[in-house]
């Protein structure tokens, strides 16, 4: 039942960085409102902001032990995506497990349980994503599995997937549909550029996304104060 | 059922500049303690401090189309206060509607739901107090209510009340009662002032207060801790 | 019932201040895996790290009273922990209370319920860790305990009893055990330096810690993806 | 600032007790969905239900001392509506006090706080609808103010406002939208009858509702699961 | 983007059928304890059992429409499993939706949101897992997807998947794994038999189990409260 | 740092059914509102009512292992009462070990962790308080202690200790204050039967506990809806 699958595909370096410029809402939005994790998953320090691939793990409550196994099947580029079989707030990583996956040019963590060391982490710009901040301790007695698909905060996540993280949270693109959502996250940004510069201009989104008609449709009616 | 009430009678916008030596603090307990909303809404970054006053909107779960109605309604000195009509952590808001929001001199948003594009409006600081950052994107389908009495957050808030908001949360001060408001926070502040300096010098609050004798007739009784 | 024990026995003041190279998570650990708080005690800035000695108050929900009659207990060093006898969230500590436990050299405050002014305290660096932030006042009407062991967030705290917080949490240790647990946690931080210094290099924590032949007999095996 | 308000308007006991065959969800919709308390106030036990006059109390954070005053307030066909200045689960009412309210033909109570004696309440009928069930006791401090406007989970309630409770929550129908409520919801429920029939005999919402246009207008497809 | 997949495949009727006997902690153990759902998800009413093929509704946010669609979708021995795209509470099902299933032969519904019209359902032994019970109502505005798979509570169902139900909770069998993990549940039903009638007759687990050997060698120690 | 502690002195079996008449609620005041459990521990179902000796266990997170050393320190008139070491909702106890502790005479379990097998505890009438109900399993991997004090929920809990558990929660009675606490409670039952009968014929609390005066000096006053 315990399998460590070695080597998946991984989405391409370049496209992963290309990301970088796209927030995850803009991302989310650009593959359709799909991929979002759990609101309650949230970074332990502001300002981080990472793109990369999948390594994934399936781990038990309060067991830490896979995350060492993990780290060997980590790369260059790559962000570890943690989910407990069960609930659990427990503080499975800390400044040591970072050291190595630093070392290794991992870009973050996710996990769907606690964290520890944020003091060493904020200082290293270590970012980690996780639902809880605890010094709870964890044992390394049973096995978990390291690429298979995991639930992550509510979110289905294949080993190799583009995982983008910011101060809104975390969102999963498919590997097989980066480049597709690269490309529509570069329209969306564009177009909300203009439409940036016209809102600061003072124009009114009701007249840029022409609202107005529908709006009336739907039977929206005004009134003055002085008349209510 | 749905409509836009126009141009509600506001708080002078001096007035609500004066508030701004007070905290939220200070202004709930000059006021009696009332008008302050529930606790799990928070600042999206430190160190923010508004006091203006409030375009009220209530709106639909998940659905954002009223802000942009919202927007034509808020003028120089307002803050936007939004209510779903029921519970959602739904991202409503980012930064596109800040913009637009902030081109017209509105000063914040207070919103009982999710918020999102953290990073952009911590760097343009354009100040957020909601229960939820999310990403997740809302629809445009159905109508609310602009400038109408709304419940937030447990506070029962009127357009053109003033919102007064900083790192402790939010407070609403009833448009009518603003100025002697006003006069109640700055007499309190001027006493805290003095007990602060006293306290700073050592002084208890046991003797500041008097305190000591109701204590003693309540009961209250001292013993080392050698003899316990 | 209501009693205020005086001058507890405390620990030492260096022994104290020795605790400050480690954090909560090295402490917790070093006294195998006891004493922490739960973690929705949270810091109200990032960044702060204290050590000192507990003075405790048992307090009625939504009534502060008894904070005034412990500031009295208090001298330097200390760190006051605070337990409400039911759940509650209220704004029990602001700014006045931080001046005249600051001006008495107390080092910080660990309560389980609300703390209010947050900006005035972090702009002091008063640190506080707490359940809530909230700008809802107390009343003084009924009496509590000052040095009373307390049940703070799921920990049994003792007066005199050694508090240290960071962000991670609070990890109590028994004054009896101070000397102890600071050997151990010594003993911890310098085998971690080592270790942390191999996995920086690249070295995996696999082999630092020789867990491949454990892993393989509990059946843990690997799998190509290509295979898979 | 605390004040009893005595004798204020109520709801005709007829039209009250005309709304026992009819829904909290059913009168929610027939009122345009609005007046719902929020879903965390639960009945303490299933199979209640009731509809009367609200009698409003607001009331301290773990003082129930207004309660006592409140209950002289109450008269036969009433609702107790209980709402906190401050967050609070503490157990405000139990036993006695139902045996008082019973007394005076009160018909249940709503709070927005703790209710304890659930054995023995569940055992005279005497329904609740709370937030929590806690045996912590209160005290007798603090004043507060009965038949004011409150806030309760949410909503406005006034006295004499009608309040509905059933297994599903609790939902406030204005005093002076009662009769109207009471015909829509009337009317509601024969709609809903011809539809219950026709769902039961097998047909189906797409067709008795005429969606299946709407539908493909928004570009709803089907595929069989052979060619997914 | 919104589509309807019909006619998936589904586990046999006997099969589902044969897991009446078989609880869904036993199922979830038999199946290496994976499937379970979060432990949110409770009963409307204590006692219910189901086991059937799930219909899965992927659901905007308070947008109940395709509920209806799926409605016919559904046919003898299926459980409709209901998941949003972001996180809800509305009230999305109720009884007019229950009669149209029950009328279908559907056992149940598990909605990752709320219910409502919880007497009648109670009533007519519709049984419904749900997050909520809320008696908010929906729009129906947006679309969905039908039998695509979905995360509900933390678990991947596709399409035709078992659900299993009880008073414990929903674990989820995968369609191919249903046999097999019938044939382990019953065979861990029988060794449960036995063991049981050993415990009642007073055999304790530690010898049943042959625990005190590991035990002792971990190294537990015994000692008597006389000597503590 | 593992050890099971045998054979700690009890509360005698006679003074624990004695206190078979009174509620948690009525304990809990009798002892000056002390020693209850946190609100958030439910009982699985309604109308268990048990009064026993603590058999106390501090147990790892999703670990179960140490019940089944429990057991066998268990005996009649017994309450086990589990406590882990960090915070988890697993499911750590079913019907097998309820069978097993039923065989011994205990009376009930209290639990701050996950239950299961609802349906079949609830048929036996094993009664369960605990802080979630989940069919998670637990491991058998690590060890804790039997007999040693434990918070629970929030409270502190000796070995031998009095349990008393009902629909309102838990209250723990020091083993040396038991019987003092049993005469607490009587004369307060005897004088609540007399308020009691008081309040159903009709009198009111404000007299009959002569509350009129205080609320007049505290400034409660009293005005007609006509003139407010």
């Amino acid at each position: 039942m315990s399998v460590v699958i070695t080597d998946p595909p991984r989405v391409a370096i370049e496209t992963a960085k290309a990301f970088a410029s796209y927030g995850v809402a803009t991302v989310h939005e650009a593959q359709g409102r799909t991929g979002l994790l759990a609101a309650y998953m949230r970074p332990i320090y502001p300002g981080a902001k990472i793109a990369g691939s999948a390594v994934t793990v399936s781990i038990p409550p309060a067991d830490n032990w896979m995350l060492h196994v993990a780290v060997e099947q980590c790369q260059a580029g790559d962000v570890l995506v943690v989910a407990p079989t069960s609930p659990c707030d427990t503080g499975y990583f800390g400044e040591l497990l970072a050291c190595s996956l630093a070392a290794r040019g991992v870009l973050g963590l996710v996990i769907e349980a606690g964290c520890r060391d944020v003091a060493a982490l904020t200082e290293m710009r270590f970012p980690v994503w996780s639902k809880a901040v605890s010094a709870q301790g964890t044992v390394k007695e049973t096995l978990g599995s390291v690429n298979v698909p995991v639930v992550c905060a509510g979110q289905l996540v294949h080993p190799g997937d583009l995982v983008i993280a910011d101060d809104d949270g975390i969102v999963i693109v498919p590997r097989a549909a980066a480049e597709e959502v690269l490309c529509k996250s570069e329209a969306r940004e564009r177009k909300e550029e203009q439409t940036r510069a016209r809102l600061q201009a003072g124009e009114l989104g009701l007249d840029i996304y022409g609202m107005r008609e529908r709006l009336a449709e739907k039977g929206l009616t005004y009134r003055r104060a002085a008349e209510s």
